[in-house]
């Protein structure tokens, strides 16, 4: 049976997470995951220059037929948004530049895929995933076990067409 | 007397204008300026790929020894703020890449720049860009304007530091 490699991410500047998860059948299969870093000592341009580059490098390494990016939500905390938002900017242009299609699952979509309710917690999430991809733990830091999240509900949409 | 090249940009997902300006002496001449355009039956990613082809081949042109690019202010409107950011985020990015040092002027500095108050109207920063680049009409759409203005804006805050 054919393979279809969805690479989950979850978009930020200090820390953004991704995921690759192979899908045959029913099986899921988790690949590549991490979390790139950068920091506030670093010039904004050199951050986003930093995330271009290690997530093609993960793009290369896991050959993604769809990407799944966690779209974000803020509520009052602008100053945040302005910079995490184009951050993101970088990983959609990725997607195009490596023409991957994508999908943009909200939060709640997310924890409704997973657990089965929009509202889940946070803890529910992550140990969802652990059991979905037959992991020994949880991933860690938080965002690489989100991404991982996105990637599967990317499969679990896909799926669903 | 050396030439110093400032390419100005007021960042945008439809409509993302850029202004080439260089500066010799006292003497400022407008290269290359316009405005790139995105439709809204493109994807969002095919947006954000157009736009850093098109601008990569305005820095390809222009060389620029800087960038200026204005930093955007929202109000309430998030839904407009959430896509547009992100297109900054690629312009962003194209400087890091072709290794261009930015200034970020704020909307009232760049008043403050050209007409020498931060609150001036539209049409007076129009008016000073057409006579400081000694141009024969005012150069259209508002976008390429802006970003000539924010490449004026970028020489003068580098020539006074």
């Amino acid at each position: 049976m054919s393979e279809i490699v969805c690479l989950g991410i979850d978009p930020g500047l200090a820390r953004v997470g991704y995921g690759a998860v192979a899908q045959s059948g029913f099986r899921l299969r988790a690949l590549n995951y991490g979390c790139i870093e950068t920091t506030p000592d670093m010039s904004f341009n050199e951050r986003l220059l930093i995330i271009y580059n290690s997530l093609q490098e993960q793009i290369n390494i896991c050959k993604p037929d769809l990407c799944s990016v966690e779209r974000l939500f803020f509520g009052r905390n602008t100053t945040t948004a302005e910079y995490v938002y184009q951050a993101r900017g970088v990983v959609m242009l990725l997607a195009a530049m490596n023409k991957i299609p994508v999908t943009e699952p909200k939060p709640n979509q997310i924890k409704l895929a997973l657990c089965g309710v929009g509202d889940a917690e946070k803890i529910q999430v992550q140990r969802m995933v652990q059991r979905f991809l037959n992991l020994d733990e949880i991933p860690k830091p938080d965002d690489t076990a989100d991404a991982l999240a996105a990637a599967v509900t990317g499969l679990a949409m896909e799926f669903s067409r």
